[in-house]
C-alpha cells in the first residue's frame, strides 16, 4: 500500500485544503494559530516489542509527533494518546511503563497529558499520538516556501537512527539495547532549534527527517514547485555509521545509503536565502545543497557526477 | 481488561488532571478554551464490516467524537483521523467511501477534516477520531457540576442504538440494513441542542450516552460526589424497542434493560436545578430523576420500589 498515494488521492477527491504539512495549522485566536498532529504507530510495522521496551515506545511516539510541532518552528502545548491494546499486554504495569516514557519527555517540553482513549481488542499495540500546541498567527513554517537559490540546510546529523534500527535488529531476542541504539530508540524532537529557525526568520520551508532526506525534500519541492541539488559530500554522517561496517555490510547497506533514505532521524530539513549561511552554521546546522527552479531537477553531486536521485529509493541508493 | 480501571489508574499514578471529562478542555485564548477529544474504534469491537458498510463506519466515528464536544456544550471546529487499513482494506475505494461518511456529517456542522495519519499493517481496520472545538472561556459544561436535588435529563430517546444492534446481529449476512437500525449505524451527535442548554445555563453537569445510561450517569455522579434515583417509568423509550420484541426475546433482553445499559445513544445526560424543568422539557429533554446528596445512593425506582442501579450493568438487570 502506497500511504502518500491514498493520503493524495483523498486530499484531492474531498478538497481537504487544510492538509499538506506536518501539523494542520488552525486559525485559533488573533494571537495565536492551533497547530495539530496525529502520527499512528503500529507494532510490527513502527517498533517490535523484541527490541524496544514499553518506555522506550512511549517516548518514541510522543516524539515524533512533537517532531511535527519541531518542523512548523510551533511550541507544543498538550498531547492525547489513543491507545490499542492487545490481551497480552492488557495489564497496568505495561501500560505504566509505557506512559512512563511518555510523561518524562512530555516533562521536558512542558508538554501536558491532556486525554485520549484506551482500547483492548486488537492484535497489535497500537498507539495513536496527538500533540496540539501552537505558532504566533501566520507564521508557522510550511513545506511550501522554499525558493530557487536558497540553500538546502539540515540539523544534527543522518543516518544514525536508521543504523540503530540495523543494529537492533541483528542482535539476539532479549539482548541489551547497546548505547548507540538511542538514536532509534529515544529520537529527540528539535523543539528548541525550531522555534529558533522561526524567531528568527531563518527557515523559508521546513520538514522533519521521518521518512527519510531523500523522500522529505521531495515533498518541500512539491510544496514550493521547485527543484533540488544536494552535495553528498556535504551530507552531515552520523558517528555511528562509521563504527558499525560488519552491520552495513551484512545488509549490504552503505552510510550515504542509511543518510540519504534511513530515516526517523527527526532532525529538520529547511530551506534559507543565502545571506543567513552564517546564522545556520552557528545554530548548528548544515548546508547540503541548493533549491534549483526546474521542479523536475532532483538529484546528488557524488565524487563530481550529479546524478538524479531517488525519492525514498529505500535500497535502491548505493554507492 | 477493564478500560475504566487503567485510565483511573494511570490518572492518579501520573496526576493527569486534565483528564476526567468528555473532551480536554485546554485555555487557549482569553475568549475562548480549546476543547479536545480522541475515540479509537477497532473493528471487531466498535463495529463490524459484515453490517456497517465504510461511508456507516466513517459516519459513526466522527459522530462519537462529536458527542463528546456537544457534551460540553462545545462548537466542533476541525477533525483529523488516524487510520490504520489492514492489507485487505487497502484500496482506494474503500477509504473513499469511508471518507464519504466522514465528510458528509462533517458538513453538516461545518467541520473541517485538517489532517490525521494512514497507515498499513494493522489486522483491522482501527480508527481514531480526533475532534477539535471551542467553548468561551471557563463556559464548558463539566461531570463536576450536579448538586443535590437537582434533576437528571435526557435528551431523546433510549435504548434504539443497542437494539439497532441486536437486529444488524440477527440478520443474516450481505442482507440490506433495514431502516430501524440507523440510530446504530448512524448515530447524530447533539451539537445544537448541546450549545443551547449551555448557552442558557440549562445544564450543571452533563456527559453524552456512550457506554449507557446507568454507566454514563455514575461518572456524573463520581465527578460531583453525589448520588442518583431514577424512575423507570420515566425513562424515554425508543419506539423500536417496542417494535421488535422476537429479537429481545431471543437476545433475553427487556427493553428497560436495553434503555438503561444499551449504550451508544449519543443522547445528552445532563442535571439541572428545578427551576428549569419547563426550559428543559421544552427542549425536547425528559427528567427521569434526581440528584441527591449521599454518594453511595444510586438506585432506580420501577413498579414503586427503589432498587439498587448497577452500573453498566449489561446483561444483569431485567425486568
Amino acid at each position: 500500500m502506497d500511504e502518500f498515494g491514498f493520503l493524495k488521492d483523498l486530499k484531492q477527491h474531498f478538497n481537504f485544503d487544510l492538509i499538506g504539512d506536518d501539523c494542520a495549522v488552525l486559525p485559533f485566536s488573533e494571537e495565536f494559530d492551533l497547530l495539530a498532529t496525529a502520527d499512528l504507530l503500529i507494532e510490527g510495522t513502527d517498533f517490535d516489542l523484541g527490541w524496544a521496551g514499553p518506555a522506550d515506545i512511549g517516548h518514541k511516539s510522543l516524539a515524533v509527533s512533537l517532531s511535527d510541532i519541531a518542523a512548523m518552528g510551533g511550541d507544543p502545548l498538550w498531547a492525547l494518546f489513543s491507545i490499542g491494546v492487545p490481551d497480552r499486554l492488557a495489564n497496568s504495569d505495561f501500560l505504566t511503563d509505557l506512559f512512563s516514557g511518555i510523561n518524562d519527555l512530555a516533562d521536558k517540553y512542558g508538554v501536558r497529558i491532556a486525554g485520549g482513549d484506551v482500547s483492548g481488542g486488537t492484535d497489535r499495540l497500537t498507539i495513536d499520538s496527538i500533540v496540539l500546541g501552537r505558532s504566533p498567527s501566520g507564521q508557522a513554517v510550511r513545506r511550501r516556501g522554499a525558493g530557487p537559490g536558497e540553500l538546502i540546510c539540515v540539523s544534527g546529523q543522518l543516518g544514525g537512527a536508521a543504523a540503530g534500527l540495523l543494529l537492533l535488529q541483528s542482535q539476539s531476542p532479549g539482548a541489551t539495547f547497546p548505547a548507540n541504539t538511542l538514536r532509534q530508540l529515544r529520537p529527540v524532537p528539535k523543539i528548541t532549534l525550531g522555534k529558533h529557525l522561526q524567531t528568527h526568520g531563518l527557515a523559508s520551508s521546513m520538514i522533519d527527517i521521518s521518512d527519510g532526506l531523500s523522500s522529505d525534500l521531495g515533498h518541500i519541492c512539491d510544496a514550493s514547485e521547485v527543484g533540488a541539488v544536494i552535495e553528498a559530500e556535504a551530507l552531515p554522517l552520523d558517528p555511528l555509521l562509521g563504527e558499525v561496517p560488519e552491520v552495513l555490510a551484512f545488509q549490504r547497506r552503505s552510510p550515504i545509503d542509511l543518510a540519504l533514505h534511513g530515516g526517523e532521524d527527526f532532525e529538520l530539513l529547511f530551506t534559507t536565502v543565502p545571506e543567513n549561511e552564517a546564522a545556520v552554521t552557528e545554530a548548528g546546522c548544515t548546508v547540503i545543497g541548493r533549491i534549483v527552479a526546474d521542479p523536475a531537477a532532483y538529484s546528488i553531486v557524488l565524487d563530481g557526477r550529479e546524478t538524479p536521485l531517488p525519492r525514498g529509493g529505500y535500497r535502491h541508493f548505493r554507492d
